[in-house]
Parts: structure tokens; sequence; C-alpha cells
């Protein structure tokens, strides 16, 4: 029988917040009341200001992140469309994969697991791309697989570098409200996020962010398409109301979380993400283990992959910490299935927290029989989180 | 400022169970962990019985009825397809639209709102498409706009009596788990429903059942897909995972909800729905008014769309319930706008709820301007209620 | 099986509003954090607009009105002292009873059940008590089995005619917070409040407010005491402390309670009350049975007990309309056994609560056999509420 | 501002488990209910077994541990009755202070903090008393302040070796339901028990449990009380009712709270805390300090008081933890202030937790200047924590 806390520390669904499960403890409502459109709207508002957008207009879809990938390219582009995409993780995989589903052609680079998007790669390919067949380029800001954050702003400076129209989608569901995202000055035309990384609340919205260019973009998007279509969302909306019937449970929540974010300041959420992210490297480093970003231009502050050494299996680790210490880690997919376990440290979360995850790895790393020293990784945390002025 | 607790008296979301509210107080969790695929079984196992089928598959998608709709379009049949539907309402015809949006050639009737599923005329067309061009039967087993609850069995005649093969859809989104619904004895392919109905929860589960004909169907599906996809989703399922991340808060509180329809007894939560719905019944009889239902035959047992006398104006009614009585009635939607108010009457409800709701459109539509007698719809509901052997 | 929402009827607990089942929803907390006792303080403040004084010192205990009532006595008084004090329903006797018990001589006025403080006799005792031997005077404000609420400016006045010292002691607890009570203005010297009535919260805080000369007085009390001490709470108080562990929840509860009640406004609280309670009065005119309160001066607006008509007994009506409709109403205590039914109506209540309730007890006192017309005491109570400028 | 989860290791109020905070999440009831009395009968039935006595009769009154002392005293003595206690902390102390608030005639033994009851000097006292003038004898087997557990089947054995017939009143605040308490074997007369300790609860419920013998003395007993008088509870108690409103939310919370203990089962709720206060200690050693409990037979499994090296203020070391932690450790108390710092460890707990608390009270004496190694101890208790077949 568990008793006590589990630990969640996986990178999303996240700790939810005393407050957001308390704005979800309520009734459900009337959606077409007179007042309901009005609490939309405010929360359209501060949404905007999360994805740092004055012309975007944010979309709430009932669904998950993988709803809002299939939004992004069902809403912009003609089937049989060139995709410029890079894969280096299983989500990245997964959203070049689903272009191909869903009939786009697919221009995919395979990149090593442990970097991220190639810069230099997409502006040569863009730059070659002389009669601009490629409608859009795709880039995951933070693969949550690998624990690698990639240069948003690089790809938009090698779009403009090769003068190419094609639109910029990113997936920002494990980056968005924890690692600083600029739709505008970037120039992102589709953004991607998830209710359950940043936004702090349960699985079930797909919050886009649009741009004005998209926007220019659906007019002659002829793939067919209907819960995820644009032009119901976005005619309902300009009065605060959903083409169909919305969570409503979880807009309450996400009044809640945009209130926290709001009154933390989204730098500080940054800055704690920052600072919590660097406390887990710390302890890596201390263990004499790698992450599996393959250096710390691609470190991601939402979560970190951790290679186990060779010999060992990583799928031990986890499953010790689940089943002995009531613990959740993220598990290696894919490719790194076995390789890495990862500790995820995104939402609502503090240094004592991760202490605890950083304490609970140590004993299930040892248990799996990997050498590491008890207690090393832990010190290695407090002396960072010590030193460091954060809160002070 | 409002005080007390308002009246929910649309036709979903419904009122939720305390039960409920309880199962989804709780922290989020991790999808992926050892023990949530048999937490899932459990479940789909459990959704078996409210569809009454034994060799259906549940299926339970993160978004609205909508994209329940969508994923048994796009999983079964190819572009340009064939579908034979109907519509008499805002829901059936949106279904029917969604086909069209989707490339699906339409074969649609118009029906007059107030009645339903054209049993006969579906019959003839079907006896007549002797080369069985149509792939797919639509029926809207409850039309919430209107109050129609439409004959599933004799739809299910109508195709053995034109020995035609076409698959069988139906809309049961504000009717299963409220009105008897048959999988496997109705012969239907894809049922539709979502969790903010009979379910009792918020919005943010599509939950369907798929035949095992639809799954042989679906193998030659080419249509474009992804979120929607069964092929992941029914993979997934075999050992009760997600291929994306689920809605856990939402699939705690279905745990708790299907809990209480055992409880209770799926037959006395039918019951149960009758008798609520002819307490309703007999107060629009009492204050002298119709139904957009235009017969017993079509009768809804979860919602009651009221027509307002000629020369009132339904919205009023359903503006004044709102502002000054603290209370939501279901608002007439396209056709029939301005000419009926609907009193939803399905879910966790009871008699002392409905007592509230017809007391208080009493007022509304008096306030409006409508000459009904105050109390009197009430003694006739009291009436009902006291003389019937429910609960006794 | 219950299924919806159950009607509660009673005169407290009332019902609990979503915000402070929300506020309440919590995890427990460190009751010595350094920012705990401004927390209180704040409590403290509000609680004083409540109970109009700004000289009064309001505590809260964590028990109910029972140990405020006892608190309130063995803080001022010495064994022996004498005690005026008037019994007419449960609650004023019980009062009565405990002073008894705890050892004080008791001048116990015996009143009709029906009325409420005689405040002609007590002032006559009170100025024939020359040597002013009595040494405090209780008034019950609200007496909840009858639905009797006493003239507490009254008692004032007779304290004055008479020139006499006595401490004045106000049971306010089905009162305070829904019925205008001003402790300056009265020269009210302990009144004693409850968590679970006005204040719309669980049971569980015991709230008074103490007057400088209940202090006073306090002084020279060698009552043996500890729990209710006096001494303990208004020491730790001055930082906002509890002399032992407070019951946090519920004071979290409660700072969400006293927002609400800002928010509406207290006057406004109180014409709420008075309208609705008027509605259920209406009801019990058109049904034409009678309260247990014999004048509209005696009217109580939180609760009314209705009086069954000769040869019929209230007991099944409660009982009927528990076990039938899901509903409680108040019962009927010792004396008015079996000859009257309550309706509470206060705190978080508004008018479709009320019409729910007179429907419901309609159908109870019917199946009882009381020969009242169905819809009657509804429609009185719908005109009132139609006719008022009441939410206007 | 806060984010994420704060650490609450106070001895008490503890962590409150979601099951128990999902069970209090509901509307109000009626407390006279036909119903009410078998849900109240049922838990003091399971109250009984966490008392472990056959005859004993529990009873809850809605009040903290201080009340509950006061009604074992004033139940069953009389005014300038004898007791022996002994004072080793603040709690024992305020016991002791009670004792002569309320007017008895104390027998006060001092014991230096950090021992416990002193066994051989009761059995002395007890011996020299040959006219059985001392009337009740008084136990706390769990010092919060000091963490100190005394040997309550030796006091009994004490009093037999005596052949003494006074009262055992127990003080269990902090033991029952986390370290073995037999209240039938041990012959207690009158154990006194909190809401927010073992149970797991909000504060607000007194629960003690009154033996046979004491409901005999109870009879004799002339001293004046009301709110905890044991006649009225005891007289409702028959039939599961309450003399005055109880606090049902709390008591729903203690059918989860008593679900879980008896899920989990009553030796292994002691095995853990005994399991993860072994871990606490181990980190002790490992740091080089000292419990202010003077040996293992004193130590207690729900809290340590940790001593500050001469010199160091534990002050400091709990402010620390508070405002740049986020962490809640208890404080020390009158003799001991600024000596200890407390380590609450009962409760809904788990060995994560435990390792939180470790790892945050390392930064926290670290950075008050205590020379400390960083992760000692952590690695200490980890190791324990490892080596032990504890889950296994």
């Amino acid at each position: 029988m568990k008793t006590g806390y589990s630990g969640l520390f996986i990178p999303g669904p996240t700790n939810i917040p005393e407050k957001v499960m308390q704005a979800m403890t309520l009734h459900l409502e009337d959606m077409r009341a007179p007042d309901f459109g009005g609490f939309t709207l405010g929360l359209l508002n501060d949404l905007k200001k999360v994805f740092k957008t004055k012309t975007g207009q944010p979309m709430i879809f009932p669904c998950s992140g993988t709803g809002g990938w299939e939004s992004a390219l069902t809403n912009t582009l003609n089937p049989g469309d060139k995709i410029l995409c890079s894969a280096f993780g299983q989500f990245s995989h997964l959203w070049a994969d689903m272009c191909k589903r869903l009939g786009f052609e697919v221009v995919r680079l395979e990149v090593e697991w442990g970097k991220g998007v190639p810069v230099d790669e997409y502006q040569r390919i863009l730059s070659e791309d002389k009669d601009h067949t490629i409608k859009a380029v795709l880039a995951c800001q933070n693969e949550t697989a690998t624990g690698v954050t990639s240069d948003i702003a690089g790809v938009r400076k090698a779009l403009d570098a090769a003068g190419h129209p094609a639109l910029l989608f990113v997936d920002g569901v494990s980056s968005v409200g924890s690692i600083d995202f600029r739709m505008d000055e970037w120039g992102v035309d589709v953004v991607v996020s998830g209710s359950q990384k940043g936004f702090m609340l349960p699985t079930g919205l797909g919050i886009i962010c649009v741009s004005e260019k998209a926007f220019e973009a659906h007019k002659s998007s002829k793939y067919p398409r209907c819960f995820f279509s644009w032009e119901d969302m976005s005619n309902s909306f300009k009065t605060g109301f959903f083409p169909y019937t919305p969570a409503t449970t979880l807009l309450r929540g996400l009044r809640a979380s945009l209130d926290m974010i709001e009154e933390e300041g989204l730098e500080n959420v940054f800055a704690r993400h920052k600072h919590l992210a660097t406390g887990v490297r710390k302890a890596v480093d201390a263990w004499g283990l790698k992450l599996c970003a393959q250096g710390p231009e691609w470190y991601s502050d939402t979560v970190s992959a951790i290679m186990v050494p060779e010999g060992h299996d990583a799928t031990k680790v986890i499953a010790r910490g689940y089943e002995r210490y009531q613990t959740s880690f993220g598990t290696g997919l894919s490719k790194v299935a076995g390789k890495v376990f990862r500790i995820g440290h995104l939402g609502w979360l503090n240094e004592i927290m991760v202490l605890q995850a950083v304490a609970t790895a140590e004993m299930a790393m040892k248990d799996s029989g990997i050498p590491i020293e008890l207690g090393s990784g832990v010190a290695a945390t407090q002396t960072h989180f010590m030193q460091s002025n954060y809160g002070s």
C-alpha cells in the first residue's frame, strides 16, 4: 500500500498547484452563459503574454499536444505540401511522422539524439529551395525525450538568411511557460503547447497560438478538417465562445494558473526553472554521469535525460523508483530506451522537491547496481541551491 | 453577486456528483506507471456494459463529442465515400455538415425539426442502393437541440430489411448512460458519446465504441488521420496505455462515475430519467404549452425543448432565468432560436432538482409575458412524482 | 440509492459555498509559521465588522456554539453568581440549563414557545434587583427551535432603564451574519456564534466577541477554566497565534467566507435573508398554516418553524422529506416535537433553493395527509420573489 | 512567492492524505438524519481497534487535544482531588499546569527534559500513598516537545505493584495511531488523542477513549462541566448522535482515515513510523548531533528533537527552513527554545518525504553556521532505507 505523497518527476503531467486544484473543485457551468465569453477573452489575452505575442491569436482545443500539432498542419497547408523537419528524439520524430501520415511531403533530417534542431542544415536546405516548395518548417523547442532545447531564434535567422517565406511551426509543449519563448520576436507562425506542462494543469487542453501570416495561409488551405478547424474556433472566439462544448473545469484551472504565472512573473518562472535544472545537473556531474544532451547549449531547463553507464539498464532504475520508492521518473523512449532515465523539473516545483528527486534517484540507481555514491548528488544540488542568490 | 447554488438545467454539461468531484480532487500521476494500464482496462471493461456490448471496443479520446464524430468517419471510410444521414436539429445537422466538410459524399435528408431519423426513408434509399455505394448510415439517437429521440433499433431493421451492409454510426452523446442504448442488439458499428452528459463528468473525454465490423472497415480506410487514429489507440489499449498523454483526472472521475452507474443499476438510471422527464412534460402540459418534439414517440428523456407561444421570444425566458434567477436553461439553436427554451434533465438529477427547474421556468416565463399560471406546472410535476411508485 | 443533490434546509449546518469548499481543499500548514499570525489578525479584524464592534475582541475557539456559551459564563462570573435568563425554545433552554449545571444561580423565566425574550419582565426584575446581585443577563437573539427572533436592543434598554450593571450575553449562533446584530450599539458584552450558520462553514469554530467590560469582569472571575480560557487566547491573539493547535482548514474557509460577506455587503446579506424568509412565510400563509412564532415581531429571517394542523404529526413530514425526497428539514425539538417542522433559510441560499424547499415541503406534507394544495405555496413564494425588487 | 509544495515536518498537523482530502470535499449534511447515527457508530467501533480496547468507549469532541485533557479531568474527579503527574516537556507541563488551574491538588514531578515518565518514582509515591488520596495518575506517552516516548506499560506495572486504585490517564495525542498504544492491556482509563496527528486529519476533533472504571468514577464526579460532559455525549452516542452539532466534515474524513489505517494494518503503520524515525535518527548520527531524548529507550517514532551544538541557535535553523526553503520544522518550546529543532515524522509520510526533510535540514543548519557535512545525513538515511527490508 502506498503511503505519503508519491514523487512525480516526469516531464509532464506536472505537480498541480493547490490553487489550481482548488479552482477546479467546482460545479459544471453553462458554456453559453452571457458572461462566459468575457471570461474566455480574458484567458486569451493573458495567454498572449505567455506566448510573448501581440498579434498572435491563441486558441484552446479540448485535446492534448498531439492534437495541437495536427491542428497546425491541417489548417495551413494543402495535401502534398512539403515540410522541412528534423528528428532527434521521440517527440520530434512523432511530429515528423504525423506529417507523413497526414499526406504531406516530408524533408526529414535525422539528427543524433542528444542534439537539437540543425539550424545550419535548415539554412542550407532553405537557401537551396529557390522555388519555395517548402511550405512549413518544424522545430521542436524542447525535445522531452532527450532533454534537449533547440535554438528557435536560430531557426528564424536561418529562414531570414535564406529569404524563405515558409511558415515556422514550433512544438513548445514542454517549454512554453517554463523556458523563454518569444513568438513575435522569433517570427513563429504556430506554437503548440498543452495544459499539463508549464501551465501546471491536468491534461486536456491543447493550447496553440497562431500568427497573422498563418491565418493568411489558412485561407488557402483546403486540407479537410473539422474538429481542429480554425475557422470555427476563431469565429466563435470573437465573442469568447467555443464552437463545441469546452472543458470549463480546465479553463477555470487555467485562469488560476495564468494568475499564478502573472504573480510570480514570467521571467521569474524561467529563472526558477533554470535554477532548479542546474541543481539537477550538478547532481549528475557529482554522480559522474552524463546527460543525453550533448553539451550545455542543448541543456533543457525542464527535463534532464540522464545516461546510465554502459552495461546498466535505465529501465531498472525507473522500475525501482516506482515500485520501491513511490516515485515516477521519465522512461527512455525508443532509441534511448534502457539508456536514460529522465527527471522532469518543470511546472509547480521548488528546491526541496528537486532534492527529493535527486535523493530518490540515488537510491534507485544504487539499488540497480549503478556505482554512485549515496548523498553525493544531493550534496552537489544543495551546494548549488545554497550558493545561488535565488530566492533571497 | 451570485449567492447560493446556481441552477444548471442545460442538456449537458450536467450537474457533477459529489463523488465524482471528490475523485477528481487529486494530484496528477504518471500515465506510464506499470499499474496504470490495468486501471484503464477496468474502465474499458465497464464501459462495455454501458454500451451493452460484448464484442465492441471502447476508446477514450481526450476531446469532445465532436471529435468522436470525426473519429468515426475518418477511421472507417475513404475520401468521397457516400454517407446517408438526416438532419432534424442542430446536432444532427452539424454531423451531416462535418461529413461534407471532410470530403465525403452526403445523402442528407432534411426532416422537420421535432421529428427524428426517418426510418422509412432510410429503408427506401438503402433498398434502392443496389450497388451498396452507401458506406455508412448516420443516426442521432437523441437530438439535443429539439429533445427528440430516434428509433435506432428501427434503423437497424431498415438496414437489415434492405440487406444493406453499410456501417451504422450513432450519435449517442446525450443518450448513452441516460437512455437505453444497445450496441450489440442494434448492430451499431460506432457509437459516439462524451463525458459531460450521462457520464456526469466535466467535458474532455470523447468516448466511443467500435464494432468488429467497423474495425474491419478501418483496415481499408485510407483517410488521413493521426490524433483520432484508431490504430494507435487500439494498439496501446491492448495493455491499457494511451498513445499520447491521457486526461488522467477525468479518467479517475470516470472510474467514480462508472461505479455510481453500476451501483444505481443501468436500467434504474434509465427509469429515473424517464420518471424525471415525465415530470417535466407534465408541467409543460399544465402550462398549456407544447414540446418541440412532435409526439410521444419522439419525446426525449434527457432534454425537453419547450415551445413558447406564438408572439413570444424564448430568448427572453432564458436570459431572465440566467440574470434574475441564476439558472441556466438551454437555448434554442438555429432554426428554433427564439422559439424554444430547453430544460436538460439528465445526469446527476433528482425530483427536487426538477421541481426547482420547473418553478424557475414558471417565473422566467411569466416575467417574459408568457401567460402561464404560477405553480401550475409545479403542481403537475409534484402530482406525477407523488403518484408514481418511483423510489418506493 | 441517492441521486442528485440532497436538499439541506435545516437551520445550520448550512449549504457550503463553492468558494469556501475550494478554500478548504488544501494541505495542512504550520500554525507557528511567522506569517500565520498576520493571517489570523486579518480574520479578527474582519470579524469585528460582522459583529459591528470597534472595541470588542473576537475570539475563535475550536468548538461548537455550545462551547462558546460555556466560555462566556466561565470567563466572567464566579461560582454561585446570579444569572437572569429566559427559556422559550430548546436552545434558550439549554443555555439556561448550562448555567445551572455549571453551578450558577439562575433566575429563569419560562416563556411560551413562540415568543422571545420577555423584555418587560427583564426590566422589572432588573429594576427590583437593587443590590445588583444579578451579574449577567442572557438573551437568545434567534431561537432556532421555534424560529423566533428577540429584541436585543430592547434588552439593552431594559438594563439601562433599570440602571443595572449586569453583563449582557447574547446567543447569536443562528443570527450573526444573517440577521442584523450590533454589538457596540446594543452594548452586548459577549456574543456567541458558530461557523456553521451565517458564516457558511462546516461546524468546528466557536466564534465569540467580548466587550471591554466583559474583559474587566474577567479579571475578577475565579471560575476554573482552561480550554475556554480567555487569558490564554487573548494573550496569544496579540500576535495572532493560538494557545493550542487551531483548526487551520476552517480558518482558511473563514477567510473565504468573510470575503464573500464583504463582497455581498453585510446589509445586503441581511436583506437577502429577509427576502427569502418572506418567501417562505408567503408559502405558509398560502397553505393556511401558522408559524410557531406568534406574530411578525417574532418572525425569524433564518428559520421558520411551521405548525402542522392539529391531529397531524410533523415528524412524518420530516421523515417523508428525508426518505422519499432526499431533503432535510429541521425537526421539532422537545416541547414542539411532532408539532412543527422547520425550514432553515440561512447562509448560502437563494430564491431557487427556497422554491425547492417549498415545493418539497408541499409533497412531504401532502404525503403525510396534511390537506394543502400542491403548488399553492410555491405560487405564493414565486409571486413574492417576482414582485419584490430584490436582485434588480 | 511560494512555488511548489511546502515541506510540513512539524509533529502535527501532519500531511493530509489525498483520500482524506477527497472525503472532506463535500457538502454539509443533516446531523439528525436517520442514517447518521449508524455512520457514527461505525466510527466508534473502528476507533476501538485503534485504541486496542474492547470495553473502552471512544468519544469525539469538536475540540483539540487540550479539550480532551480537560474532559478527562473534569468528568472523573472532584475539585481538590490529588493527581500525580510529571513534567518533562512543554506538553506534559501544560497538562500538569491545567490540573492546577482547574483546582486539583497536583503532585508534580519535575523530570529532566529528554527523559520521560519516571516510572520508579511513580511507583514509590503510589506505594507510599496508603490512603489512596491520589485519584489519578497522568502520563504523557509521547512528549511532542522533546521527542520522548514513555513507558505506559511500566506506569501500569507501578500502579499494580503499589496496589493503587488511581485512574490512569494517558496523553496519546502524538502517539495514538502512530506508536503502539494498548488501552486494555495497559489498563488505561482515559486516553486523549486528536485528529491532526496519527489520524491524519485537520485539527478539530478531540478523540478520547474511556474505560468502564473511568465511567464508574464519572458517576461520583461533581466537577462542574457541560461542553465536555460525558453524560450528554455517552447518552447521545447510544444511537450514534451528538449532544450538539458535530463537525460532520471531519467525521467523514475520519471515516476515510480509519479505512486507510485498516487497509495498511495498524501494526504496519507502527512499523512504518519506526522505520522512518530510524531514518531520521541515522541522519542525526551522521551529522554528529544528539537528540534531546537521552537514550534509545526514550526515542520517539513520531518526532525527533535535534539538539544544535553549543553556541548555535536552533531558532535560526527553523527560520531559515521556513523562509528560504519553504519548510516547516518544529520549534523548540520553553526550556529547549533555541536548543532544538524538531522533525515531525508521523502521519501520512513515506521515505522520500523523510529524505526531503533531512536534505532541507542540512541546508538550513549549514546556512545557520552549524558545521555539518552536506549530504551526510541524507546518505545515512538512504542507507538505512535501502538496507531495511521495509516495503519489500
